[in-house]
């Protein structure tokens, strides 16, 4: 039983997703509010069978409310999540402003449950490139200790909100009837193109989005010094992401375990069907739970069979974001 | 001076492009043949200002010509190659057939020019995705040892020809009016979407991409064990393929250094301009003869800064295709 539960930015990509898949969960809830900025307020958003509306996002949006789930992107979050937490709600925040805190767990329900004992007040949502490497990875490295991730995503414009996603729409629309191409949400074209992820770059000359998956991993794993390395890609893609994994184990490690380790890991399905050329696709991925994996095979360029070289798809706006929130809140309530 | 040439396949993606680039070049030709299947001959296609016709492939197409490009695939090569090199011409191929043979040269101008003196009358050009790896990653491999190569594609659809390009934009046409889709030319969806290479798998799980990229890597840079791995993928963008290319190097290796060499080489342009938010992306490289490197930075995953991670953007069909193959008839006329 959650009790009363808030879903802050209802009306965005992620926001919508959570309200169809909290009604389709298991989860008994008591009230449902709909938070968003003035301008989402007034919606009005099916959630368990009821058209809620959505209310703008105020200092007594909180009262009596038990657990909120934070969808509004960090400034929000860095805003909002505070207060929240000073009134007594549990948050489950799904941006980046709390993810490296020492005292903010950061959770993976299929890798690292326990670490939600730790929270004071806020659990984070890890970034949905890290959810879907760190799904199918963290099995292999329980029995066999990985000594090196290398990483090349692929990325949904799902990733930046619903209005990305109709602008990779109307852009390729556009293009296709000769007509010229005016980016408005991406700071380049994303139709029939693709770019290194538009996040701010460090000094280390990694941009935002790779060093949260970076980050995140040692963080999920607890491995705070794991050598892992990422290059995030924005692709004209929909909703899900797709990542180029490459594992370095310690020890030899066949296709055949990773196989068989993977076939029984939660959250995971193995699609690598050679004869029928069947793989993890985008298209495929888009509204399932699992993270699909496959193209499972030795690394031929790493020695004593120590290299493993994976394709895997996730739905970003599910398992990638809402999904995994649910699964925090369902962790929190029991 | 070239004398008399032949391109056979005149009308696909590949063969149209060597048609406008040969006139672009600086090469004196005598006489033009175009050669097509009997669907294609009767078009006509512009070369050095006149429309020529095309005309079909059979065995007197070959009389009195001096070289010929071919672009019309394995098959259509494995057949007539060895037909044109019998009566005496010289070849340029730029088909898989005789790639790995070790008495055909495998050449990239840039790299391994010297290779060309020991053709037979088979001169090969390699696969797009080869070149677009080999030719930035070359002159770095001259001062400084490479151990190991990981590269991740991001392929577009003119690497499976004119049609494929049109199956992109009819199939994303289709799926913006609300239609279903059927796929073609490829196997599974395009449009907003992404696939693993729809090349055969071998015994090892690498597919016949992956396989070219390893195998003709190691033969253009003249090292037949070199460690290096390849995932390829098919995404929806139309000409331009890209790269996440991932370097090991036995010694320490800056990324000052990198650029600085990559800056001086041939055929390469550095684009990787953190302020402005500027590096590689298919819509800048399509059109150009230059490989577009960026995102040069020090892999972190590895120890003793000898990793470096690079993104590049070649132009599928000039670099990757028909420029190269000029490229090779210019050394052989020489």
């Amino acid at each position: 039983m959650v009790r009363h539960l808030a879903i802050v930015g209802a009306t965005g990509a992620v926001g919508r997703e959570v309200c169809a898949l909290i009604t389709e969960s298991q989860l008994r809830v008591g009230r449902v509010f709909l938070l968003a900025s003035k301008r989402g307020a007034g919606e009005r958003i099916r959630v368990f069978g009821e058209d809620v509306e959505v209310r703008e996002l105020t200092e007594s949006a909180f009262d009596g409310v038990d657990y909120a789930i934070f969808t509004a992107g960090a400034e929000c979050s860095r805003k909002w999540v505070p207060f929240a937490v000073g009134v007594g709600t549990v948050v489950i925040d799904n941006s980046s402003a709390f993810r490296t805190d020492s005292d903010v767990p950061l959770i993976v329900p299929e890798i690292n449950p326990g670490d939600i004992e730790l929270h004071g007040g806020i659990v984070a949502n890890p970034n949905c490139s890290t959810i879907i490497l760190t799904v199918p990875v963290w099995p292999l490295c329980r029995t066999h200790p990985i000594s090196r991730i290398a990483v090349s995503t692929y990325q949904a414009a799902s990733g930046a909100g619903a209005a990305a996603m109709e602008e990779l729409r109307s852009q390729t629309r556009d293009l296709l009837a000769g007509g010229s191409i005016e980016p408005g949400v991406f700071p380049h074209p994303i139709a029939f193109n693709l770019f290194s992820h538009d996040s701010p770059i460090g000094k280390d000359g990694y941009n935002a989005e790779e060093r949260k998956m970076i980050d995140e991993t040692r963080k999920i794993f607890h491995e705070p010094s794991l050598p892992i390395t990422a290059t995030c890609i924005r692709v004209p893609v929909l909703r899900a992401h797709s990542e180029s994994i490459n594992l370095t184990f310690e020890r030899p490690i066949t296709p055949d375990e990773v196989r068989a380790i993977l076939s029984n890991a939660p959250g995971v399905e193995v699609v690598d069907d050679v004869d029928a050329g069947r793989f993890p696709m985008p298209v495929d991925a888009t509204g399932r739970d699992s993270i699909l994996v496959g193209r499972i095979r030795q690394d031929v360029s790493q020695p004593d069979n120590r290299g493993i070289e994976l394709f895997v798809c996730g739905d970003q706006l599910r398992k990638g974001a809402a999904l995994n929130a649910i699964q925090i809140l369902k962790l929190l309530s029991h």
